[in-house]
């Protein structure tokens, strides 16, 4: 993989050139895009002319592959779906601006599932091509994890920017609702909808996070200080693998070992009951968001899509407020909940990533997160005995995603010294 | 002007057709549009062609204009921006579809405001030629006003509905925040983007409104109860005019006469500095929005906009975050402000239309409710002695739209009563 602080580092001390960082993704992607199918479109000889102007701004010419969920300008944008083939957008997507504000360097769109929903793409798991990346920010997840890229930009809105980054063994960072703006991306629930940053590492992640947003969650200039750590395993607990509770465990006892406050949380009743909130909530606005698309275009809905949209038609707005209402109560109550906590260790995703490419796995750890507007961290570092990376969550206060950021970065290196 | 309920009736007891309707409009239109300027594209024919199949729906095939904010795949979508030039979407906004499902029939988009900024549109105020009609979404409400449609939506980011309502003497609804989707709307301000609609009176914009969300939003089917009033003057009472100041005392003396309980509210000095806040939140999130726009194509901005988007990029992270802060607790504050009244009474706006094209007049009258995402609907029925409108606005609890509607057409029977 592509760290983005050596790279920075390297343009800085001036042994590599932001056109050099292009060609190591050029001979990545030569290597192995055939046969993992991250990308749908690439201009590398545009970056590669482009980059070295970037040199002297906060992400150095750094190639970034963007979610083809978000417009742009230059390439077009299809949002996984045939009804959009061959779409070409006006503008770019307001993250896609920041990101060349930033400086970074946009050099391909990356595969999304179709609308971001659960319907699976093409792409494979760069551990083992024989298994999902996850979704939907399928592309973004693989791309880094194959060294094709250094920065990706996903978005999540049940589980789709952690669960990809668990299976792929990356870092994924979904910020606090709201703290990065989704406009200028296809939206399927605006109550939920998060952008989400891929890199190699958390401070990789932090520091993409903190170029494009212009603010303070960079993490590598100092030793991220020792959290106090809740963990919780949440009631879906059951539906993790054994391999996964194992790492959960180890997890904890790794950074209680580095000097973590680590005890254990369980979630008030409240929190499944939003749980169930959160599909309410996204398929109600689904229905709504993708109303032309549905309309217009229902035979070319995948089937798995079509079937969730159509049911969405069901959901009467009274059913809908209830489930916000209670999103509040949560939201309000995970205020309480963390009042002596900075932040919740939790699993990413129900075990490693599944075998075939019929399914991206299940948002049952996610859900409840995303609901909450809380940053989310995903921590790689843990492996199953097959060699597939086992994610770890870090979950933070609404807002206070630098400190997310930083215990999650303190978990790694817990990690990584185990 | 076309009453909604009215064009019902009729349509539902046969006496007209939707296609005659349409043939309304088109007279209205013939004869008016060429000296006011409301749409930017019609498309009479195709909506004649249509209407009758939508009898049986709870629009019942009515006329709708739509505000040139919102993306249409049958019309072009300018945006009010000379960078928008014959730009095509490639799907309706999601408000465009759910008129649609709602059997609404979209006859043409009026004219927005660039970007539904400050920056002057061409439209004229069909109550007087020489004034405002206000804005942005100016030429939504001048066709109202003119007869020229019965429904149009529009936006309200700062004022951007319940002025131009105010100014042509017809109803303008701003839902609460979120109670209809902003998707595929160009975004302004993602905190502070609402969806608007206009109609002829209360009771025609709440039909409207209850066939467009499928919710309980009607009040023309009981006379309206009485409600709990508040009348409130603002921080900003200096600047309404001396005709505001008295058509506000008139409202809430026919609003007693009717039986309304009306007393005498100031707000606590939290609410004026979230009145700053609006704009600190507005401008640093537009500064990312029209990000692309900006970057771009710069000198194709408006001067007041882009002086605007200019001094926006000098607001930190920080001050958007304070500013942020700030709107959240006036929001918990406003519920306990309401604690023990159905609505707030205050203006729409500082006076009548303002003379000329070179200004759409003041927001101020209208920000800190939009910032606090409170339901808010102008009430026409008041005019100066130069008979220009006069509106007052009637502010609600947040999510009680219904009761806000209700208020509102109390209030506005009470005003023809008077």
């Amino acid at each position: 993989m592509l760290s983005v602080l050596d790279l920075v580092l390297q343009i800085e001390t001036g042994t590599l050139t932001p056109r050099a960082v292009v060609d190591l993704c050029a001979g990545a992607i030569a290597e192995r895009e055939a046969s993992i199918g991250a990308f749908v479109a690439l201009d590398l000889e545009a970056a590669r002319e482009r980059a070295d102007a970037f040199a002297s701004l906060p992400l150095r010419g750094l190639p970034v592959g963007i979610k083809d969920i978000y417009d742009t300008a230059d390439f077009p944008t299809e949002y996984g779906s045939p009804i959009y083939a061959g779409h070409q957008p006006k503008a770019d997507a307001a993250m896609v601006a920041l990101v060349r504000r930033a400086g970074g360097v946009v050099i391909g769109k990356t595969v999304t599932t179709e609308f971001a929903s659960l319907e699976p793409a093409r792409t494979r798991n760069p551990r083992n091509l024989a298994h999902t990346p996850g979704g939907s920010s399928s592309g973004s997840a693989a791309a880094v994890a194959a060294g094709m890229v250094p920065i990706a930009l996903g978005s999540q809105t049940g589980g789709s920017v952690i669960r990809p980054a668990a299976y792929c063994g990356v870092a994924g960072f979904k910020p606090s609702f709201r703290l990065m703006p989704t406009v200028g991306m296809k939206c399927f629930s605006w109550s939920l909808d998060t952008v989400g940053v891929f890199a190699a590492g958390v401070a990789d992640v932090a520091f993409a996070a903190a170029a494009i947003s212009g603010r303070d969650l960079r993490v590598d200039r100092a030793k991220p200080s020792a959290p106090r750590i809740a963990l919780v395993r949440t009631p879906f607990w059951p539906e993790a693998s054994a391999d996964m509770q194992a790492a959960l465990a180890r997890a904890a006892q790794a950074a209680a070992a580095a000097g973590a406050q680590v005890r254990e949380l369980d979630l008030p009743p409240l929190f499944e009951a939003a749980t169930q909130a959160h599909g309410t909530i996204q398929d109600h606005e689904a229905y709504r968001a993708l109303a032309d698309e549905i309309d217009r275009h229902r035979d070319r809905l995948g089937p798995i899509l079509r079937e969730q949209l159509v049911n969405a038609a069901t959901i009467s707005p009274e059913a809908y407020d209830d489930a916000r209402r209670l999103a509040r109560q949560a939201r309000r109550a995970f205020v309480e909940l963390m009042s002596e906590t900075d932040v919740i260790l939790t699993p990413s995703a129900p075990g490693a990533a599944p075998h075939g490419l019929g399914s991206t796995g299940k948002p049952t750890f996610n859900r409840l997160w995303t609901l909450l507007g809380a940053p989310c961290v995903n921590v790689p570092g843990l492996f199953d005995s097959a060699g597939l990376p086992l994610g770890i969550q870090i979950v933070g206060r609404f807002a206070r995603d630098r400190l997310a950021l930083e215990a999650a970065a303190f978990l790694q290196r817990a990690l990584t010294t185990l």
